[in-house]
């Protein structure tokens, strides 16, 4: 229930045109009228610019289509993550308005905005890349500036010291690596902005498919680093959007 | 060495008051003294109200009063986590400048700041409260307005829904919740801010030590959460403050 | 050795019929057969409506024929759980008197009963529905009423509020949840009723393959939180229904 | 918000004596208000005789004075778990309306009520007690009949088997055990209630201070188990009488 | 029920003398009555000389007392383990026919008995003593011949080889090992005899607590091995003992 | 080496028909030799039934062809583990003699031995079968009567206790159970023989792949249990020979 | 940026050929440009024989033979690890200077050098012959003479005694072993040389997919043993080669 | 047995002066005589300089004595590692030749020697600092030459490119951080040297008391680094000392 929809209640209760029975009934679904998530967010997606956000793995092909054509008929930027390219292509087929990023595996489809706040992404080598392309999708769907660095692991610090004074050009960071997952620690000494860490199931044996990165990048030795799930380039790249955009509000 | 000196540097070989041979001495500290972390950090912390951290568990009261006494003479915030109340006796002591905040186990002075962002800290139990307080004084020492709720665990969610019309009101929230840590995955679904979940060790059995909520927190369900290590109420608030000091830069 | 025997034996033995040193020899048997459970669970399947269960991983489809039709022939309801499609479509052929349920991947041959309590199935997310689908089956051929609503999970909350008030008609729930399996927690502090918690698989990384909501649930902050096996719909609806069923005896 | 108080505030706009404006500005507390979940469960604790619940472990004896005296105020049955022996002394000498459980380690009081449906409580060994007595305290307190049977571990069946009639009189049971935590997936094949198993840390090396037994009970072999966390006696009792309790409502 | 009683019931009831439906009623009690394992463990410890034991952690020194007068009036041998040395001195001084072997932490009682099998136990290194100790004293305790060697772990193997012609000797070996645990395998190779393999505590770091050794060990590339719980010299001196005594039965 | 090959050598010394060079070139392989272990084993099998063995997995037909041939050429019983069907297949036209259990998965050849000791091998449920065929293929081809009896679990208590009598009859049992891996303890419970306990990686969730079972195995309650690795039919199988074969030695 | 180009630089300051700002410029990139790592590991590889390393796993085809053909160029060693056969076979025909090694699945160009330090190569078992295989590769494009022995497991000690007196003779030793990993414990225990221990994921259950032998060869009772990764004869191969080279120099 | 002493037996075997019974008798000691481990190990401690090692922890005062009374009768250098300094007191009072080193909680005594390579020692951070000093004191009773940089982490990176190049100075380097354990990285990548990674268990939450960083270590992207366990200085101390001693032998 909307505040006008509210304040439209209670002038007919005022008027005597809703008995205070009816009002009553009406007002037990307010709690969850009220709160209208789910409404709520389409318009805010729609004002804002962040993306209506669906999560492809194992969805099938109908599902996409279906959900897909209820979001692009609401008008605002749409984003479906970890979509297989076999999957795209049929969804792109009954909904020509997607594109598809065949790196990020996401299909999306942006709006005009405004840009608002910057983000840089790295990656520590070049298998993080896929994660570091969802990031990069999430968070240029949010409206945000996203600058990208790849292969800047710290098995070759020149290559990160290289691009050094950038890093607090951004008002956040995501920093992508598998292995020992040791990146994001270095940044963070680097820079003094927010450091978004990925693991990545990049790696092999004790890399536990990911959890290692992810335990380390928990216990990192720097100040400035908050951890996301393993491979989840979407959940950073949003989280960064969040910080970016508020960087400049 | 800051870009003046090194310009001065040059100046004084070009003039022929500094001979070649005495450059290169002088610039062969340049990579580290041109990083020159340490120093930089120093004056960044003075000019940004940043504190200078330490982390006390395990380091003995001499050596934090060596490392105190080397702080305070900067003149900035300083800041000492995990320290035992015995210990901060004695280093009280030698130190009368410092503070010590029993519930947050941290040692500390603040200076004079402007406000610089809102943050909101929230716990799910009492039992939580430390961790939470440390996040509370990292935050405010690094200038930020904090405000606090705790005991808004998921068990009673109408605690939660009760102060729900100001989560937006901050810029970062720090969210810590031990148990099944279930708590930030639910804020995250009610506001527009980046949370920061931390895991805290409270409970038992399968609570694994705070290894649990960890994981948990990792594979949350909504958008807009990253995780600190488990009771690290000091980098949760120093990321919040990141952030929240961003929004008003 | 049923009790019938029983009688019969000791009434040949007071006829003489039957030497003492035979009637000995016989009874030795006794422990087993005066147990005779799996006998006596038949009779009792019949007499109950709760169904026989087979669990269908890893049976080939000649041994699923000759089991179900065991079963079948004995009268009662009767379920096979974790039967993919291609074996299903082939015991069918089989077994007409059996159907298929594809959500639940489950056979089934249910039998006319009265209602017999009601339990509630709840779902996080679309994902969990096979592991719901199983939970609803199960129940509902031991003769549950069953009410299901799905995809309210915690991110956001505004759907599970909406039905709050229905929670505590039922008897008992079982609330299925993948990724960081908060919705048990929630559930819990809003009903008075027992909850069972599913775990599922639904998730990556960090969900460990639903080990982390299993220990999550475990670990819960809300009182009347009981948790069975990762994805295990069948032990959730059985047990459910065990409840449910007593609350109407 | 109470619906009475709702109602009246209704009637005030209908007679024109709140405005349209102060009738919203109330309404927007709504949803907390109207869940009101904390006064709603102190009424229904009082109401039902479900007990209001502390876990004492980490608070000080000062803290669980402050709760306890509140608590005791309501009038409704008190539990608090977890109470070290020096500690509850100190809090009884504060509230002496509380008896101490020195093998539960609960500090509790009972209030007179009608009995309500009969929970059985089993344990493998002798060292299992303290958990089991926790669970029988909870129980006992929420007026259920609670019958108790103790070492009757699997290595020695015919202690089991001896008690095996009595397990369907129950409408729930608590079963209790550590090392590898066989005794529920054995007592769940021996009757037809549902089982509430409590792992416990009882045992050395591979129990793994209660992680084995907890994930053997998960994963067993008999239908009809739930598990609650490691030496979780009291969330055992609770759920066992939540179902006992409808058995008989 | 004893084949005497139930010999008895019967010739009552071919007698007359006892109703089909009183021995019906007696019967019922029959699996229980006629396992009675309880009784007849008690009998054949006596009568072949394995020890009655009680696991002595976290028993107080009265409950020690009371069983241990209990198992002594019984005659056989007696074994309780993991009792420290000052609840020993306390349970001797009330039982004094108990001794106390300091090394392995338990009290004992032997009798007399012929000599039954031989048991070797082998040691990798001298911090493995008192787990070797515990297997020797119950081992000892069953009447086998017990021969020790200590400290002929795998990094120095000609200690292990200059006994290797002994080896054989052995009905069955038990090999105690921390660290990683090699031993077991080792010796598997070289004998012919079944191993069991305990694994220590003994370590730090990634012997994790003695879970390193048990899954190494576990995963032996030597036939012959088998494996029991950390630091369970009880358990491998008993199973030890089962083996050696059948092979001279 | 064997001694009469170096008593041959050392009298060729005396004699001066081998001079000191050539003996010392001969005595440098003595270690080796003495050991002799990989010749010694070829005598053992052929002189004892223990078969040689090879692990199949992950090994090529080709592979298996020419081991197989060096085996068969020996004598001796043959065990090849882990054989796929269409591996089998191809070593089976090469090398007719072997003889293909594809329950067990083994390629094997029988030899004429006399009996040596008896072994029982129990299965908790149908699933487990293919585990105890390894077994019970193992046990046979090492000379052993092997008596089996399958789908026993302790979640129908009636049909372990149905077998009781006949537990003692086996000088060793192996007992292979998923899920949980409970009957262990119960059959050792119930019997005075060594029980070689076998987790199998029957089951999901929680059971993780069988590590539960084994995990729960090593913590038994009962005496007399030890465990070898997950699915380890081979394992179980020859250690219970071991153990067998002394019993009548 | 080298000494003398810094010297160099200084001096045209000092001339007046270079103004202060355009040094400025030059010496903001000296921290990069001095460490210029990527290009002296070039010159360095050329000159000393370290092979160009790339990682093949999860590369395309095209990929490879982009990299491929870069580091050809350039003319040293080149190594391309975990290259399956049919990603082999396009690249070959790309780049035909490159010869596959099917066994260690690598892809390599040798190059002609002096002979640079010995490095022995032991396997536990012949399943770990492709790990061995990629560090006998490895050390081998490094410049050293690579000795290899098989199948020395320490289940049939004599195969690894037979070989002793050689173990000396190599600078570094790389132990591959999977199952329980015990191998490199013996053989640090024979030899007074450095082994890199290399756990393999040969085995199965408790083995853990390499989980087991690494955290046992971590705890090995040996002095003299450092770790790799699982499977990681790369990186086992290079820490041999950097001992070995040094040996020599 | 010597090749010398072996000869000679064979020339008197030769010459008639030893029969061939004694011969054999001699020759069955072979295997171990000639192996002779022990024995040789001390003369080579004597003769090398490498130090006769007691791991001290859990050892009892009176045995440390008795141990390094007999080892320093020997004459080399002698290392007990893990001794608390209040057992260390009594054991110097006893043997007044060892000092203390309170750092590295070890008692040694050094011999003279000449130097023999040279060995560098990082740490992360201040706390890691007695794990690096049982690690100098290892490679320094050893013979080589030390050299320690402290608190060089890479949470300021500065700090180590100061020290850069420095680091090929070294034969080998010891590399000792807690948290993540980034470092060993970073050097691996800015060195040609042998990296030998020790772990420590500094840090809290998800450094699991040394793990992630093991792990972390084990799975670096860096080549040339292998892993010792958890704190363990001793063996890292050693394995670079062997690395060093080789580099100018």
């Amino acid at each position: 229930m909307t505040l006008d929809a509210l304040q439209s209640l209670l002038a007919k209760v005022q008027r005597g045109e809703t008995s205070i029975d009816d009002a009553l009934a009406a007002l037990r679904e307010l709690p969850f009228a009220d709160l209208g998530i789910a409404k709520v967010d389409h318009h805010r997606a729609l004002r804002t610019g962040f993306p209506e956000v669906v999560f492809g793995l194992g969805k099938s092909d109908a599902q996409l289509v279906t959900i897909g054509r209820a979001l692009l008929d609401r008008g605002g930027p749409v984003l479906m993550t970890r979509v297989a390219p076999e999957i795209a292509a049929i969804v792109q087929r009954a909904l020509p308005e997607l594109d598809y990023d065949a790196t990020a595996r996401c299909l999306h489809r942006a709006i005009e905005q405004e840009a608002r706040g910057r983000v840089m992404v790295l990656t520590a080598g070049t298998l993080d890349l896929p994660v570091a392309a969802e990031a990069v999708r999430t968070a240029t769907l949010a409206g945000c500036v996203v600058e990208q660095h790849h292969d800047v692991g710290v098995a070759g610090l020149h290559r990160l010291l290289a691009i050094r004074p950038l890093l607090d050009g951004a008002a956040a960071l995501v920093v992508v690596a598998g292995m020992e997952g040791a990146l994001p620690s270095v940044v963070a000494g680097l820079c003094r902005r927010p450091v978004i860490a990925v693991p990545t199931s990049v790696g092999y044996g004790a890399n536990l498919a990911g959890l290692t990165p992810l335990l380390g990048m928990m216990t990192s030795c720097a100040a400035g680093v908050a951890v996301v799930n393993i491979d989840n380039g979407f959940g950073a790249g949003y989280l960064a959007a969040q910080i970016a955009r508020q960087s400049v509000a």
